[in-house]
């Protein structure tokens, strides 16, 4: 087991009406919020008008910064940090999917930075403090609802980027199953494989002696396998929805990668699909982990597999480790195909190869060769190739 | 699911050499350190001479309480508080096993109050500020190092009582495996019947819709399961010992127990086991748990033992759901008696049933009534005398 540094001082808040709590957390730190969220589905499900109702009932003063963007830019950034400022704001309140959160997070810094909060992106070391922030969320998938880690957008650069720091853990993150009934069938599905490929980077980085970090990940994909389908067959079973939440924060808060860190190939690769055709990022990882199971299945990696396959899906021990690690990967595809996902590019438009090449460069920039098996250049334009 | 609030803001540093660390935490609080410690074995490993020179070159002051009990005496904590307000202490440092964590969140507690620090065991709700806790951790068995929860004796009264609060979290945790190499194979072998059976007395409770828990907790207990004879058989193991010393304190530190609360039936009956015979507690929980799980076993707990079956042991899953349960207690017994602990009461000196009722009214009193099972005054006597 490699050294490492546990800390994870987000509070939780977790099932039906938890959102009651609301006006105490946020006392604790002021009385002025900013509330930041992204389109109308706060709004359709309620959930916006009794946060309000919530707040004013408890004299808590609050302003708001909305359309938050899917992928959020550095620009509304600085919109919300303008509204800190000018209006003393004590707590920002994100209430939304990751994408709200990460946008919150980097509010959160930038009221404390004099500039473009881009700055921040490119130099985290610039982020000396930070606004607490509360969360409210309404889709599992992300984990930003748990960990310090935001990614930000500059539309002018095309950059997408990373903004960490320990500053920016949610100081309560409030995580009501319900709120995610109206999340669609294909949300759902992409988020379930987003929270699975989260923990499959850190599963099959190759760092050994961490058996006990392996069961628990085994535990958290056998939740997605079995309420992930679940899930999308009846948006509203608590259970299903319940288990899934809790799942998706610890697939990525940090605690199954302690002693066990390396870098996530798939991720890198995704990436890159996203950035240049729009690909929903789950769906992306969805289409892309098969095909990389079965390009990385060696004698180097089979063992991997095998535990992969009895720990998480059931296949029972037998001695040709390769049978085991193929039947898993069958039954990985079959999870995804049963959420209704479709398993190759040309299905959602990508038809042809020619920017493979530019793609491929820049997952390798992003760390593939560093991985446990190292993906070149032409390693990856081969896995794109064969997601077709 | 039920609800549940979620809060574990302890850090840890955890590997080989984490105590350089020491200094750097301690400064975070202030200069003055009050050690506190058990007998002579953190001599004996070293381990007080490192922290010495540790805190000496950072120019730390130290002062220091030794002879903390095995069961830590309200008398100990007095003395430690009154060094403490006397020295205008900032940080307590236990350096060992639970019960010197114990006695340091009690201290850390009774330095911000005026009076016996017993008052504050009667009435938790006394307890108002606590000094902040650095805990070095030498022994793998009670959590104490990543909870707020305390158990200190009064002597006089013949009582043994719990002081918690969410202030006695420690800070820093710092827990290097090495430091447990010199745990006899017999504290070995009980520290890890300790943990297994803080993960069953959860697992076994009843409580449903926690599919993702209860995975998690079969991974706990598979890690214990392997890990526990190979630390008995080989105690310098680095890998056994770092996989059992991160179970142990994720086994207890409240994240398996979120959305699954329930009372505990066997710590209630082994409490009476060490008060009145002096059994070491994780042995008194190794005899008393298999004949529980035959007592209970019943078409009420039969789905829970076949899942504890196949998810701990890998009993292959089949129709008889009985055969399954009882296979796994057999393996439950097996693998205790692996790692050296003798399974019945007379094998250490308990031959006749005499206290059995008065012992048996007392668990009742801490709730083993209210368990999944209710175990009432006959159940507890006749699972003590089946333990004979």
């Amino acid at each position: 087991m490699q050294n490492f540094f546990y800390s994870i001082p987000t509070k939780i808040a977790f099932g039906k009406g938890s959102v009651e709590q609301l006006p105490d957390f946020v006392k604790e730190f002021g009385t002025k919020v900013l509330i930041v969220y992204g389109g109308g589905s706060i709004k359709k499900i309620g959930l916006y008008d009794t946060v309000i109702k919530l707040l004013d009932n408890a004299g808590i003063y609050h302003t708001e910064l909305s359309g938050v963007e899917p992928n959020p830019r550095h620009t509304t950034v600085n919109k919300g940090a303008e509204i800190a400022k000018k209006e003393g704001i004590d707590v920002v309140l994100p209430i939304g999917g990751g994408s709200t959160i990460d946008c919150a997070k980097a509010i959160a810094a930038a009221t404390f930075y004099d500039g473009d909060a881009w700055d921040l992106v490119e130099d985290n070391s610039l982020v000396t403090d930070a606004l607490p922030i509360i969360s409210i969320l309404t889709l599992s998938a992300t984990g930003s609802e748990m960990d310090y880690f935001s990614v930000i957008s500059n539309m002018e650069l095309n950059e997408k980027k990373g903004l960490d720091s320990y500053l920016l853990y949610p100081k309560y993150s409030i995580l009501d199953p319900e709120y995610t009934y109206s999340v669609s069938k294909y949300q759902t599905a992409s988020g379930t494989a987003d929270i699975m490929n989260h923990i499959m980077e850190v599963y099959f980085n190759g760092v050994e002696d961490t058996y006990m970090q392996e069961r628990i990940m085994e535990g958290l994909l056998k939740t997605c396998a079995h309420f992930g389908p679940i899930a999308c067959e009846n948006p509203t079973d608590y259970n299903a929805r319940a288990n899934l939440m809790w799942t998706a924060s610890w697939a990525i808060n940090g605690f199954i990668a302690c002693g066990k860190l390396g870098p996530w190939p798939c991720h890198a690769m995704e990436h890159q699909l996203s950035a240049y055709y729009d690909v929903t990022h789950g769906h992306g990882l969805a289409i892309i982990t098969p095909v990389w199971m079965e390009y990385i299945l060696s004698d180097k990696t089979v063992d991997m597999f095998a535990n992969y396959a009895h720990g998480v899906f059931d296949i029972p021990w037998e001695d040709d480790k390769y049978a085991m690690a193929k039947k898993a990967i069958e039954c990985t595809k079959n999870m995804f195909e049963e959420m209704g996902l479709s398993l190759n590019l040309r299905s959602i438009g990508i038809e042809e190869d020619s920017k493979f090449v530019e793609m491929a460069e820049k997952a390798v920039a992003a760390g593939t060769d560093k991985c446990y098996i190292p993906l070149l250049v032409d390693d990856v334009v081969e896995i794109y190739r064969r997601c077709l």
